[in-house]
């Protein structure tokens, strides 16, 4: 497989895993003789919901900061984020000492405000629009110098996700697929250059929401469409595929599959009830996409990554 | 520390160990920094909820089955229950390749009744009584032949019960003190015996919750009162301590302290939130006692055992 030389390569998620050892933790694979009896394959789930903040965005934040120079770390970081990236973001600024900025919108769930400054971040509060979001941002930088660190359209973002495969791979070196959900992107771009460098033959294959289906057109068509009103359960996944992340994504993943929302849902239950462990409905779309398409996976040993677990436990989907 | 000759000793849960490794999971001990800060406490929680059949009742179920010889072990084994042992007792007659029958009320939730059905375990339904269990019990036994397995009050059952400290002790040895819940008394007189022979400086601390308090009570009075009435969310604690528990937590328990329901709702939240592990109520308990008693914990290395974490998602008690 050609390399297209600004993408970003295997060298760069190693440098990562030696970057972030130490401040984000080695998650666990679990198994369940009872979900591979369901799908009739070898089932490997990589908790990244047992990350630290609760999602692999601990990961890329992690790489993101302590990539910064002594002087631009010093002015501190910045991230427009209703989810799991502010609080990445505000965690990994904490362990290395620094300021960290994460706008907002007033309407986001009281709770997640809260994780964000309980990590020792300011939390900036703005409009619940897409363009408030990015100017309330840009004033933040104006006045304080903070670097901004994008969700997922980031090269060093990409890197620090890619560990996730980096351990996957060490922990259960034969797999025969990598499943792995996408919203933005990063999580997959950082998974798949990892799997293709590592174990090419290996099949990468993501998982969309229906309702948020960008990704799956995109590549479809082999040119990146933006995600236009989403609609689905998995609030992680609803944002646009990022263009570094498609660049990598087109290059190096196999497959894109849809899943409904009413399988997300079964898969999630499912986790919970027989993994015991709390999974967020986007970090169950990667076990969505089994269930919907077991014919896939039948006969193989699949590694799955469970995204992130933090949701709302009043708010359940059931 | 004296010991009564009849009581089991370490010697029973070391050859526990021994016999049921490779039909029950060594389980992970979390931590969380965020818990330690909010209980100024290093905290290690013992997660029997991941073990097989989600509870700790596993261990001294495949503890019993394969102690027996061969033909009373053809004859196949019995219990009543409602519960987790049930579950595990069919579990591990399956492994051991012999019958399991289950007595279990009319009235119990059908997902129970599948749980035990799914391991192959005959299901004998019985009116919704302790006369009527304990009937129904004889009347299998005479027809089969089955040996019964006491879910508590058993020397077999609270020695493969007592490997939860073993392996707890082995994975974080210096612990100032293990708390467990208390129901029946099988985890907490298998624990307590093994805390006591390796490690006599730990403190034992018991946790019940206040609505089915007859170990503390009995504990205080030096004489075992049954279990009338009992009132309190955690189903899996509403026993009467069993007999020969009695004698052993005497002996080797320091200390039992009582927890009402709404702390149990509240340790069982956090333990989902910050943990993102699925706790059964009853499993919640001893992080219950963390939360009513701090002071009795502040400062030191804590033990806790996440009994189990069987639950209806449909009746979560929030």
């Amino acid at each position: 497989m050609s390399q297209a030389p600004n993408l970003p390569g295997l060298n760069a998620i190693e440098e990562a895993a030696a970057r972030i050892a130490g401040h984000v933790h080695r998650t666990p694979v679990y198994t369940s003789r009872c979900l591979d009896e369901l799908c009739a394959a070898e089932l490997f789930f990589k908790c990244e919901n047992l990350q630290k903040v609760g999602a692999f965005k601990a990961r890329g934040a992690s790489n993101a900061v302590f990539s910064l120079d002594e002087a631009q770390a010093a002015r501190g970081v910045a991230t427009h984020s209703s989810g799991n990236h502010g609080a990445a973001l505000a965690m990994a600024a904490r362990r290395r000492g620094i300021p960290a900025h994460v706008v907002m919108p007033a309407t986001a769930a009281a709770v997640k405000k809260e994780a964000v400054a309980s990590y020792g971040a300011v939390v900036v509060e703005c409009e619940p629009t897409l363009a408030a979001r990015e100017s309330t941002l840009a004033q933040v930088v104006e006045q304080t110098g903070a670097h901004v660190v994008h969700p997922y359209d980031d090269p060093r973002v990409i890197a620090g996700q890619g560990t996730v495969a980096l351990e996957l791979l060490q922990q259960v070196p034969d797999l025969d697929v990598v499943v792995v959900p996408v919203g933005g992107g990063g999580l997959l771009a950082g998974v798949a250059t990892a799997v293709k460098a590592l174990r090419p033959a290996t099949e990468v294959l993501a998982v969309e929401p229906a309702g948020a289906d960008d990704a799956f057109r995109s590549f479809g068509l082999g040119e990146r469409v933006p995600q236009t009103s989403p609609d689905t359960i998995a609030d992680g996944l609803r944002t646009s595929l990022g263009e570094l992340n498609f660049a990598v994504i087109q290059q190096r993943v196999d497959t894109i599959v849809t899943v409904p929302d009413a399988i997300i849902v079964r898969a999630m239950r499912l986790q919970w009830t027989r993994l015991k462990t709390l999974v967020e409905p986007s970090g169950a779309v990667s076990f969505a996409g089994l269930l919907e398409h077991p014919e896939r996976f039948r006969g193989r040993r699949v590694g799955l990554v469970i995204s992130g677990g933090n949701l709302d436990l009043d708010q359940l989907p059931w």
